[in-house]
């Protein structure tokens, strides 16, 4: 597909001669689109085609003298194997000698230096907090560069697929009402309009849906409201007589999407002065800068309100119609995944032969046949032995391992369904493991039981309830390099926010109160390059507990329903509260799951695979 | 003493004149002094003479037809006994139908309206807001009114003890040492200039201690620093010769206390401009607003730098020389403890009669004779059956409760001791219990050995550890309106920060990374109003477990070691290792404290107090 010469090595030449050409000392290629979307589309990939790097996360930084790239622990050993040969430096994030990127420009930009960074690719948040580190080294900042497209010329083209319209019974609140809490949310903030570039929080906001990114069910669009108009600007082929109707009935106009840019600098006041809202002074526009890019912040930066996304907040509380979709899509879910695992020890167990390439695709499909099925929520990971220490692993048609009739195997994923996004991990004895296997196995066991078994007061956040799935691990001085768990979209990213389970204290960052409806992963591991990895992941919704005298108490209660592998269960790492949560936990996914499963040997297996230990 | 004429209703009565007078709409008087102490010398008692409240965190605010005092949830109790007849009203903080101060300011000031505070006994943070909210309802602020003054004609003078100098082979840390770790903090904030009011601050940081607050070795003072020199500011009767000597020695300027404010004023430069630190700019001169007064802010406010204060955080890290000094204060205390608590049993077991006022004055006798000793680091809290449901219940001569032979006994009490300072909570049996007696102090017991029993990664703070306190009493729907843990001082205040163990997520609040050397307490409890308080308090210390490739380990190590109430634990509410964690604490008690104890009886009661359950 390439010419011979157009190694990554000879891309980053090309890059370092347009830089000198422009005078540029360091130039950063982010990992984003303009909506700081997890997952981008190949369009956006510049980072991916620069490096050789392709997982999720990452920056690269270009000097004339050296390229690192930055990523995090879930992607350490997948990175180094493909940079191997690029002449890119790996800078682990997050170990004790890796420098942050602030400290990476603060050492390497001097007087007169130019850092240079496509505006559109990085938040307004991260751009400023650069641009200061730069300014104070004495060097200079440019954010309308954009080197990597005259590189990539074979660059494809932005996606424009058609939108979708999800019916009331679907989101469970019309797009008016959704409308209408915003607004309350833009009184409370004093603010004049709102500035939304967030795609899942604007799929959200106007129950449509779209196909732009993989994985994730989301069209390429900006929205501008203010107290009595919404503009949203969307690619013309995205736009369906369906969808015009739709937009027509809830008074929202149709803009282009390239000439977003455009339209807000003519919305900007030139006076300054704003005659809505009862507020006298200033145009306030409200944007949340961690999730805005920093070309758009340079438009409206005189006028800016910083708030955290009230639709991202809205859009993490699920209403009753929306949870009632999700328990039954993950039972479905649940139940083909079960199937699965009895296919996968059932054939290792008879000796057949198995790669992770081909079985992955069989899951694939077999998913593919669950009512409501879209797409896949990302793609799935299915790892043999030591490929499951890389927390993202992804096997190809062309690089994959043969499953081996011993120690284990895991497999993280999920779909994309009329009524929910799904996402689970299971790690299996495939075969004989070793004590130290069952030993590790049990402790993430038991961590994800206990804290799926939490009841915890209101104003408590993913950072109280996050010992309980790492404590067991810790005192044995172990960790895993990831948080414990994020937010779950509903029929949007697989990764959400604002909640997450995590531990470590960021001063300065805002962390989000657990509420009732909230839907989060659970899902701690234990991973040892070269040797093993080993995750249990269930979904759990935030659930009302009791409300007495003495608070509000909530707790979890679980989504998934998959067995855990009894073979790799080994009772002597387990208090006795341990074992009945494990026990109750396999009588509820009997219970849910069987009545799904026909097969009478699938059907004796999970009878035997949720027997009490 | 008082005339019949004067109550609390009567000091309203001319405080609400008074108001009328000057024009104030609403008067607040906090519960401070200058220096945000947590306690107070009898001279800033301001708020208990006003309302009768004598709890250690009360604000009082006074408008023409209401009086509201505020206080947290561990004075709940005493506060609702304290305010009757007294025509105020008491708001519970934190609960959900009671307004912040804040919000009550919101909706009571209106145009035109004047709120008034006495600038030197609030914080500049809480002044700066109160003013905001004041004049965000088109109110106006004044913070030069001390009206109580003028009430309180018999307002006791400042205290004004001379301090001591404590020897380096106590603190650990020279004076010199101290400044120039200050100083390079300073020059990190590029700082001329660094204002300290916090009295422990001061006193850690030259190496002294005072007698100006009961139960707080400090002297009432003032720091201003710049690059080259150091500024003490006080009481001229504070100063000894042998004092005198310490500073000389340490190139400190002395001045009068009482000239802080005029001093400050003419620091300040005229032109804004500071020749020191390579700093070309304004002059920047550091101060932690949350812990500095309003009326100091108030002069240094163009040129303020707010930071947490770097001495509070240097002041909670303990050295070698002061660990070892801890430890061996830690087991003396807890042998007095241990043997005041075989007195307590076996005397309620033998049908003597006991009331909570004498056996508290017993223990503060006995533990005075512990080599060290300076005074009590709190009033002794001696509450028998439903009094220890008041978390800060005060035995008086004239007030106190017989103990009857039911029922359970809560002792919190410590010591101010050349080589630190203490504080330990035991709660036991003097008679039959009931089961939920038994239940709730076994799931207290539980709590507290789980806190103490944490590993834990660096980068955590108390929030992350909180919920294994609390985590088995919200599992049945149960909380304490605290927190769980707190630091202690170092011959200096019993409760300090910046560390802490607390659930409750505050946005904007900076949480303190737990570091090896830190102190801290761990004291979960039950407390059911008009039944029974149950605590179990100690005190631990942080230590390293261990680094490797997953991270820095650390985790805690027992500094007290007092029995816990064998008769209370119903093992029917542990875990198999809940119960090991218990037995081996007892073993450490056990070898601890024996060697200690000479009495044959007592000798014999530990060990049967310390055996395995």
């Amino acid at each position: 597909m390439y010419e011979m010469s157009d190694t990554i090595p000879s891309r980053i030449d090309r890059l370092r001669e347009l830089m000198a050409h422009e005078g540029i000392t360091m130039y950063m290629i982010p990992d984003s689109d303009p909506h700081d979307s997890e997952y981008v589309g190949d369009h956006f990939k510049c980072r991916e085609y620069m490096s050789g790097f392709t997982g999720s996360n990452g920056t690269l930084i270009v000097m004339r003298d050296m390229a690192g790239l930055w990523t995090d622990g879930r992607y350490f050993i997948q990175a180094e194997r493909e940079l191997e040969g690029s002449g890119i430096t790996l800078f682990k994030m997050g170990e004790p000698d890796t420098p942050t990127i602030r400290e990476f420009i603060r050492r390497n930009i001097h007087d007169g230096d130019v850092f240079a960074v496509d505006g559109r690719m990085i938040t307004a948040k991260d751009g400023r907090e650069y641009g200061e580190t730069v300014r104070d080294c004495g060097g200079g900042i440019r954010a309308d560069v954009d080197l990597v497209s005259r590189i990539w010329t074979t660059r494809p083209a932005m996606s424009a697929e058609p939108v979708t319209v999800i019916s009331d019974e679907i989101t469970g609140e019309s797009v008016q009402s959704k409308i209408s809490r915003v607004r309350d949310k833009m009184r409370e903030h004093r603010s004049d309009a709102y500035v939304l570039s967030g795609l899942d929080d604007i799929m959200w906001l106007l129950n449509i849906r779209g196909r732009d990114i993989e994985c994730t069910p989301v069209a390429l669009s900006y929205v501008y409201m203010t107290m009595d108009e919404t503009c949203l600007f969307l690619q013309d082929a995205a736009v369906t007589p369906e969808a015009k109707a739709h937009f027509d009935r809830n008074d929202i106009s149709v803009l282009p999407y390239e000439s977003f840019h455009e339209i807000l600098k003519n919305k900007m006041p030139a006076e300054g002065k704003a005659e809505n809202n009862g507020n006298t002074g200033h145009f306030r526009i409200m944007a949340d800068l961690k999730a805005t890019n920093y070309s758009v912040y340079d438009i409206i930066r005189s006028n800016v309100v910083d708030i955290t996304n009230p639709t991202a907040e809205m859009e993490a509380v699920r209403n009753e119609v929306q949870m009632k979709n999700i328990r039954e899509v993950y039972v479905r879910d649940s139940a083909v995944l079960t199937r699965f695992l009895y296919f996968v020890k059932t054939a290792m167990s008879r000796g057949e032969d198995l790669d992770e390439y081909s079985i992955a695709m069989k899951l694939d499909e077999m998913r593919s046949h669950i009512p409501g099925f879209m797409e896949l929520s990302f793609p799935t990971i299915s790892a043999y032995g030591a490929n499951a220490a890389m927390m993202h692993y992804e096997a190809t048609e062309d690089s994959h391992s043969r499953l081996e009739p011993e120690g284990m195997y895991l497999v993280d994923s999920g779909g994309q369904y009329l009524g929910g996004t799904t996402d689970v991990t299971r790690t299996i004895a495939v075969g004989p493991v070793t004590e130290e296997m069952k030993r590790d196995f049990t402790l993430v066991a038991v961590g994800m039981l206990r804290l799926a078994d939490a009841v915890f007061l209101e104003g408590c956040t993913g950072r109280n309830l996050d010992i309980l799935a790492r404590g067991e691990l810790w005192k044995r001085g172990v960790d895993y390099k990831c948080g414990t768990g994020h937010g779950v979209g509903y029929m949007l990213g697989v990764h959400t926010g604002p909640q997450g389970i995590r531990y470590r204290y960021v001063a300065d960052r805002a962390e989000a109160v657990l509420k009732t409806g909230m839907t989060v992963s659970d899902e701690p591991g234990v991973y040892i390059e070269g040797r093993y990895g080993i995750r249990t992941e269930n979904i759990l919704e935030i659930r009302d507990v009791c409300v007495n005298s003495d608070g509000h108490f909530m707790g979890f209660a679980h989504l998934t329903y998959v067995p855990i592998d009894r073979d790799l269960i080994d009772t002597r790492y387990m208090e006795p509260h341990d074992i009945e949560l494990l026990n109750s936990y396999h009588a509820a996914v009997r219970s849910n799951i069987l009545p799904l499963i026909e097969d009478e040997n699938e059907r004796e297996w999970l009878i035997r695979a949720t027997e009490a230990v």
